[in-house]
């Protein structure tokens, strides 16, 4: 981590590689904004460090450096990034029931999906007994099964909202990148396969994985 | 639960006593919304029955039928009351960061402390074992209490925002409701304490209560 604000004008985008930050990450090229990367070493434990909670109290990946502020939560981050570049057409614009869709979708990723995931790796947030940390991962392989099939049924054109791509896209690629390291085999879900392969040839997203070392 | 599609044009919202549906009733009633309520018996695993399914096939609560579909997850619900009532002044319209932050505050309630709160009764969400599923529940106070004080440091004005009241208002109001029965001791938390007392003592959180049976 080398954080730096030497241009206060420009977005920072504090991610990791393997976070569930590649997907700001992905969207912010999308958007063609100007930013710089900072990537955390979470298994060195950067984002507890006392410079990381500076900017991020929480701790956590993604956050978003703006002049006015940061900005965390995915969700959020997602949604802004939509506004702030609305020439880029990342989310529905005028119809706003189609727009509440968008955030029904990454906020069902934030709380449930990712939620799900996390029990695999970061249980003890919710247990301190070895034993249940232990039973709580092995779970994962369920839990993320289980959404796998709900994404799956949800999937009915060739982005997330149907025909036209959206911030939500770059967020479902980056959890069902999860699944297989989850214990999740995702040789039935051939519309999550299909989309996959759609976003990871997208310019934006090969530039993202490269600059995040993924 | 008496679900029913007579008037099609007309909004219908279902939550349960308790459950964190109470946000998106109460940001109704403050959008002056014309809407109708059906409460689920939760207890009674009504959520998880064939005509609930059919209307929200996540078994969960809240969920907002309008004549356009279905919307689930309550920041997605708030987000779209809000803004279909503009004229009721729920969020920030015209600076993109403080909406932004609008919805980072409430991806934050839905995605940690919510998900917090649930490892106390939900706890076979993510895992089998019994001693786990135990353990979980003996960390809630602890989480819980992390929660509230991160929230109670961010608060400095009457509400979230600052000065102006939205919709993360009834949802910080619903889950601080929660903290007692979580085993959190509300005392250190005099910020918490006195905005949920500003929104218990509106109009339109009153009549949510009194309609969700609380």
């Amino acid at each position: 981590m080398a954080p730096t604000r030497s241009d206060a004008d420009r977005w920072i985008l504090y991610t990791a590689p393997g976070s569930c930050g590649l997907a700001a990450h992905i969207a912010l090229h999308e958007a063609h904004a100007d930013f710089s990367v900072v990537l955390l070493d979470l298994a060195a434990g950067q984002q507890k460090g006392a410079d990381y909670l500076a900017i991020n109290p929480k701790g956590r990946v993604p956050a978003l450096a703006t002049p006015q502020g940061v900005l965390t939560e995915t969700p959020a981050i997602l949604a802004f990034v939509a506004r702030t570049f609305a020439r880029a057409a990342l989310a529905p614009r005028d119809d706003a029931f189609a727009w509440a869709r968008l955030l029904e979708f990454n906020s069902y990723l934030a709380s449930t999906v990712h939620v799900a995931h996390a029990h695999k790796r970061r249980g003890a947030r919710w247990a301190d007994d070895p034993a249940a940390i232990e039973a709580m991962r092995r779970k994962v392989p369920q839990t993320m099964g289980d959404c796998a099939t709900r994404l799956e049924a949800g999937l009915s054109g060739p982005w997330v909202l149907g025909e036209h791509y959206s911030v939500a896209d770059p967020y479902l690629f980056t959890l069902v990148g999860w699944l297989e390291g989850d214990g999740v085999a995702l040789e039935p879900f051939a519309r999550l396969r299909a989309h996959f392969a759609r976003v990871a040839a997208r310019p934006a997203t090969r530039r993202a994985l490269a600059e995040s070392g993924a």
